[in-house]
Parts: C-alpha cells; structure tokens; sequence
C-alpha cells in the first residue's frame, strides 16, 4: 500500500510486525557472539530461529488483542519453544509482549508501555513462572532467603508469588540489577526506545542496521546474558571489544567468530534490538 | 510436544507450516542463482523473503480454514507484497495455496490435492488475475488469440474468463506446458510430493537438505522462470551445470556467485522446495 503522500503505509497486523522483528533481528549481521544470518552454534541454528518466531506468533497476537501480558507471554513462549533447540527468544518475547499490548492501546511510548508494565498482576507473574517449564533459560541462583521465589521452579513457585502479592511488575523489579531486560521492564524500555531510533535514522538494508544498533547497545553496557553464563570479567571485555569494532579497530567479523568459539553470547542484547525492530516497524520502518 | 511413542509431535498450526515453509526455502544455501542465506540480489534481499513470509500468512490462513483457494492465494500475495522489492514468493505461494487447503481436509496427498485443484471455480480464476495487480510477476505473452487473458491485464481479464467459463484448473491447464508451477497443479502435484520424501528421507540440518533438493530438481528439469527470463539455452545449461555440482565436477558456491551475477533465477524451482518443505512439516519433519 501507498498513502495518497506517497509514504509507504503497511498492512502488517502488529503481531506481524513484531514476529518480524524477531526474523529480522536473528538476520542482521554481524552480530558478535550471536547466532545470525551468517553463524550458527552446533546445536542452535538460524532455522531453530524462524521456527521460533513463527512458533510465538500466537502468543504475540494475543497480546495485540488484549490478553493479559504474562498468559499472552506465556503462550509465546510455549509455541516458540516448539522446535529442537530449546530457548531462542525468550527476552525477546519478554520484552516484545509489553511492547505489543501498548502498541494494541495506541500507547506505544516510554510513558504508555511503562503503564501496560505497572498494570500487570500476580497472574500475569504466575504466568512468567510457568513460561520457565516450556524451556531451559540460564537464571542465576536467587539471593538467600528467596529459594521460594527461584524461577527454575515453574509453576511451583505460584504459592510463594501469591503469600507475597508479587506482580510481573514486582518480579521484573528484583530482577533488574542483575537482568538487563528486567532493567527496561523498570527503566521505560528506555533502551529499546533509543534503539528503534537509531534503527529509523540509519540508513539502507534493515539487517544492517540491525547489527549496527546492536554493537552500539552492546559497547555500551554489560550484556547480563554473558554475566549470567560467563562472568563479570567477560561481559566487559565484550562491552570493551564491541567499543573497538565501533572504533575501527577491531573487525567484527573476526569477533564474531572469536565469541562463537568461545561460546560468549551476548543475547541480552539480542533481545533488546528484537524490541527496537518492533517499535521501528511500528512507527513506519520500511523492510 | 512428544507423542507417548517418543516421536515430537508439533504445535504448529497447517498456516505456520507454510509460513515456515517459506522461510526455510530462502534460508538453505547454496541454492545457485537464488537469494539465500549467503546471497542477495542488489534489489531483491533476504529480508524481503522474511516480510513476503510473514505478510503472507494471513491468506495462508484463509487457505487452511477452508476458503476457497483462489481467494486465499490471492490474499496471500497481497500480504506477501507489502515489502519494498516486489515479488517474492508468487509461485510458492500457488503452490501452498492448494496444498494448505488439502491438509485442511486431511488429504495431503496428490489424489487430496489434485481434487482440490478440480474442484476450483471461475471465482477463483478471477481471483488468481487479481493477484497479479499486487506484484509484477515475470510472465510470457500470450498466445496468439489468447490477449484477452493475458494475466497482466489482472481483473480487467475477468470478463473474458467468465464468458470462456474458466476454473482455476483450467487456467493452470493452459500455462503448465510453460509454467512449472502451473505443471505441478495439473500433475497432481508430483514433483512436490517426491521432493517432500526426499527431505524426509535426508539427514542433517533442514535448510541443508532444503539446499540438497533444490538441486536436484534443478538438475532433474529445465526451470521456467529462467526460460522465461532468459531462454531455453540458458535454462538447459543451468540444469546440466546442476547436474556437475551433484556430480561433484562443479562447486556450488562458486555456481551461485555466477548466477546471482548473470540474473539467472531459477525461481520456480525455488518455488517447489518451498511447496516440499510445507509438506516435510505437515509430515513431521523436525526443524
């Protein structure tokens, strides 16, 4: 479709544009450490990828149509991991379910999807929890005291979330030092937000700026994902590295290759360019 | 999912099969002369593919709740359109559509779906000339005598199909000693099911074996697209250089360097991988 300006208007429904986002995101290369159109790991390849997108769609569509962000989640999840290779997108499906709801209240905004976060209840954390039984997802230990809480335990950790009155809110708030998609669940998506501009000013082929707003957001902070799986120490060097492909001295296809074989996989940050897609996509990005 | 006997049993609806049909079609490589996961056309790129998938989708899903096919194909193509570069998947996208429907009514089979060919009316004749108002689609003039149904007249060709009172069927009849696609629709859908087993039959990563039967069909027939585009010569020299990389003379990244450099698409031989592929999935193929 042409709007009568000639500006590109498109007919996707924004469950689309946010599976989209996914495709277009395990697409852009090269992206350091991450599967994308160019490196595969062994056992978690490009295909597992698109399998996963189209597995979540219903998910996300419930999401454009209303349903409770955590259940909405939850059924994202579950279809997304309908394929061999376990976890895929989870954060991005994380981070896109919020997304989604705002944009389906014509609120897609720092202001408004922060409103769709503040909004959710100890059902929608009770469906977080349970999104844990479809796959394996690397968490760190809980803080003493709170083993009750740990995610790891599925479903049976309801009964604890429900004696406290913890919402998804709530639950994304005692996550957020040390989970950067917790971080935009609490921080207005603040992250995501600047992205998807970067994304819109950029210019030609999508996946490539794709990949250029994921080594600016990984330059610029620790990616929790290697954190968690790696350590501290790792997760700055990836910050470090990422400054100095933007700095022109190192090559980022070489990098690439270093962090697969090393197996540092800065999926955080993946996560959070699937997010900046959907919101670019929203707001007329053309693919 | 599993099955109790141990065998994965997916979630995944007849629609997103398709959808993902189309994605692993443009993901396996080396498919020479072809966008792949490794080669864009300056114009025509990987992404394009993801957005023809994803915008498809709601037509395919017309197909599989029992539309009538003419109606759904050309929904399908008019989602698939709503990208920058044109057409991407017309010719999957009639074979899906068809092939969809068949499952619908449990009969994936080339008897199932050779009576849902036949049983196609001038309705969705009119609705096959519509959709070639949405994408310019490669096609060779007409027969003499035969202008006034020439599809890039698009609905202007309807009243000529009506007072000629011709199905779907019969318009495929027509174009299937030209059209590969076309040929499949009046052959039951042969070369389909055979590249499906094949898939089947294979091991190893999905787009790998995606790749593996493109070449084979590629060397097994002369592609019409490329006829079309260039010429009789051309499409037999590219099925018998097909023939030298299966038989280990010629290498096929070093094919596809080539083609993508002389335009030479064998698009409709895409177009049959893509059809397998749906037909792979519907029959459990693990991704």
């Amino acid at each position: 479709m042409v709007h009568p300006g000639g500006v590109p208007v498109t007919g996707r429904s924004v469950a689309q544009n946010a599976e989209l986002a996914l495709l277009l995101e395990v697409t852009g290369t090269p992206k350091p450490g991450n599967v994308d159109r160019e490196r595969d790991y062994d056992d978690l390849r490009f295909e597992h990828f698109m399998a996963g997108a189209v597995g979540a769609r219903p998910g996300l569509e419930l999401a454009a149509d209303g349903e409770r962000v955590g259940h909405a989640f939850e059924r994202a999840v579950a279809g997304m991991a309908d394929q061999s290779a376990g976890n895929t997108q989870f954060g991005a499906l994380l981070l896109l379910a919020p997304l989604v709801a705002a944009s389906n209240e014509d609120a897609l905004s720092p202001d408004g999807v922060d409103a769709v976060a503040r909004a959710t209840t100890v059902a929608d954390a009770a469906d977080f929890y349970r999104a844990f039984e479809h796959v394996s997802v690397a968490v760190e230990d809980p803080p003493e005291g709170l083993e009750p809480l740990d995610v790891r335990r599925g479903s049976d950790a309801i009964p604890a979330l429900e004696a406290r009155d913890l919402t998804l809110f709530d639950v994304m708030e005692r996550s957020a030092p040390v989970d950067g998609v917790a971080a935009e669940w609490v921080g207005q998506f603040e992250r995501v937000f600047d992205a998807a501009e970067s994304i819109l000013a950029d210019t030609g082929p999508v996946p490539d700026r794709a990949a250029r707003a994921f080594l600016e957001l990984l330059a610029a902070e620790p990616d929790t994902f290697v954190v968690k799986r790696q350590d501290n120490a790792t997760a700055e060097e990836v910050q470090r590295r990422a400054q100095a492909v933007l700095d022109g001295e190192e090559d980022a296809t070489e990098l690439a290759a270093e962090f697969v074989e090393r197996d540092i996989n800065p999926g955080t940050t993946a996560d959070l360019v699937a997010g900046a897609l959907f919101v670019a996509l929203d707001r007329g990005l053309v693919v």
